[in-house]
């Protein structure tokens, strides 16, 4: 992206010894646009990268997987602090500049001296880095990279990358201005058209209602969670609202599908459309509700096509509406019509389209016109693989 | 129990052949309390049971499993009338009488022909049935029966037969006056004391708030909760308003407990105490939230004393809190205090507290001096292989 280097090495914080640490540097500095976790649990790198982010310009970030810096007090602050202190001095810029990320196992304290160690080598490789590396020293538990880019109109475009496929439920709502709740997830956009910060929290703010705050792997809300948008300008020219916001939620929508996909231990995305409530918030409350019922996710696991269960999860939600008038439908076929199951053969049909890695599931309730689009995933035994041995 | 005859039978309702309908009979029409779910998708049962309640006074319960007959519309309220029609006719009184209740696959019409063509059998059996053949004929995926007795002060006892193993979590809270919320299961509270159904009301609603409103399972909540106590008045005796509420709440945190030890693909219990929220309603918030994050359930399956997803699921729920201040015990080991990790010591003795089936997990939040406790569960394989395959 014009305007922009990465690198990324390995500082041995990880135990598998792959790469671990990113960067990506702005020619100069930039207007900037955030969101953070909304969890009262934040670790350490929120707490400094929402603090620097007030001022709504930076020029580089720093990220880190293998370890989160949660819940490590001042001494995790301070790991933060000297880390992002020796980017900056090797950069030759100033330390607020420096915006830090990190993802990794929760209260574990950030090994500060090895990645300080990394940091000119990291430096000196920015001239040969690629937003692909940057994207693969941010993994964790992810299985592929997660990348995507959209043009601006006319004016440049967007690079988007991310990570994330565990502890993943955005819940959006304000806090204060600088923090507002987003997924288990790293997330940064990179664009070289000419944007005030006030332009790209506008567009960003578009953006995440679309796509992060839709999703859901496990329905865990992480310490971490931490969205950075930069415009470099490098393009020199200024494209439209719409048009921005246009291309942050593209990117966005294609990147929290992505982490759907590689939720952890995840064979099945569902894309679930829920209509027919009294507004669209009534209508994402139940499909998030539906997205981490445990009985829908084994069902989905079992390629069984029991609507029951997607029934009563809706139910419990808290949003009413009348079974009597449901309707359910998977890939198209209509498995349940005025709330009755319509027969053993749409149900079969269904059943097939559920062995698909992605299907469509519709929920039609008759109360009202709010509808939610949200993206789920099945949960089985190598989910419990990934998470009942995680630390050892 | 004094005053009750039960008995059991198989109508083939359930594929594998074993009894399936429990009946239970007062000696003459006897006062009556009743919750039911508040789930908006209630199953043909449930409406029918809650219709007949708001009489307060019943002589019969029929019950049956491998069948919710749920989501089955008027053909299923018809099976319902029908099945329970024949009961009363068989014993003689009004159909109003009976109430039914029903456990098993959503979306399958109750097949009342099977059902009524055992009912002489069952009502012939009720000489020589007994409290445990009606807890064997309502399980589903329970592993045990659920049973408890205690006396109510010198007036008589009470008995409990319960099932319950998946789509448990309880969620109290009034939707009017007959039905309120409450888990994913079915109660039957037998007393020979002399109580008035508005006695019975009032002890059984601070049964439930001790009980069935603090434990969770998967965090699902099924379309056929039902719980229904009657008192027989056979002992003559009539007992002060609290010796019944004990009386009641000592069954019930044992059939509840039961039921989550019982949790399908359980093998840990935490008994979760969470303090130092603002209020008590504030800390049952959390204390769920913890109870249903996948992230904890796993860590527990893996015997891990990974606090940091305990204080992540805590800092998500809503609540405000000082994680500066937290600190987890595990077994009575601090394993976290002032919001740090102790050290690997107490690590690795919580963990030696966490290969047992039931333990003791406490975290004080500092923020209050709200209390709450709650019973959860570990999700393992086993969990994916009861509910993935259900209905296969």
């Amino acid at each position: 992206m014009n305007g922009f280097r990465f690198s990324a090495a390995s500082a041995q914080i990880r135990q598998d010894g792959r790469i671990d640490v990113a960067l990506a540097v702005a020619d100069h500095p930039c207007p900037v646009a955030t969101r953070f976790t909304r969890n009262f649990v934040r670790a350490a790198p929120v707490t400094l990268c929402a603090n620097r982010a007030t001022k709504r310009v930076a020029q580089a970030v720093l990220v880190n997987s293998g370890c989160a810096n949660a819940c490590t007090g001042e001494a995790g602050l301070a790991a933060t602090q000297v880390t992002t202190a020796a980017v900056a001095k090797e950069l030759g810029i100033g330390a607020e500049l420096v915006l830090p990320a990190s993802t990794g196992v929760i209260g574990k304290l950030l090994p500060s001296d090895k990645l300080v160690s990394i940091v000119p080598k990291l430096v000196a490789s920015l001239n040969i880095g690629s937003g692909a590396d940057f994207a693969q020293a941010i993994c964790t538990t992810d299985k592929f990279t997660k990348i995507a880019e959209a043009k601006v109109g006319s004016a440049g475009s967007v690079l988007g990358i991310a990570k994330g496929a565990g502890m993943i439920q955005p819940n959006v709502g304000p806090l204060d201005p600088t923090t507002e709740l987003h997924a288990t997830m790293l997330v940064f956009l990179f664009t070289d058209v000419a944007a005030s910060a006030a332009a790209l929290d506008a567009a960003l703010e578009k953006a995440v209602s679309a796509s992060f705050n839709a999703i859901s792997v496990d329905g865990d809300t992480s310490t971490n969670d931490t969205v950075i948008a930069m415009a470099s300008g490098a393009s020199g020219r200024t494209p439209a609202a719409e048009e921005l916001a246009q291309a942050f939620t593209k990117v966005c929508e294609e990147l929290a599908e992505a982490m759907v996909s590689d939720g952890e231990g995840t064979s099945h995305v569902a894309e679930l459309w829920v209509r027919g409530l009294a507004t669209d918030e009534s209508a994402r409350t139940v499909a998030r509700t539906i997205a981490n019922s445990l009985l829908v996710k084994t069902a989905m696991c079992g390629q069984d096509p029991n609507w029951g269960r997607w029934l009563a999860a809706a139910g419990r939600a808290g949003v009413p509406f009348d079974p009597a008038l449901a309707e359910i439908r998977v890939g198209g076929v209509t498995i349940v019509k005025n709330g009755l199951g319509v027969s053993d053969d749409a149900e079969k049909q269904a059943q097939a389209f559920m062995r698909a890695p992605r299907y469509v599931v519709e929920l039609e309730l008759g109360a009202g016109l709010g509808v939610a689009r949200y993206f789920m995933c099945d949960l089985g035994h190598e989910y419990v693989n990934v998470n009942a041995d995680y630390r050892s």
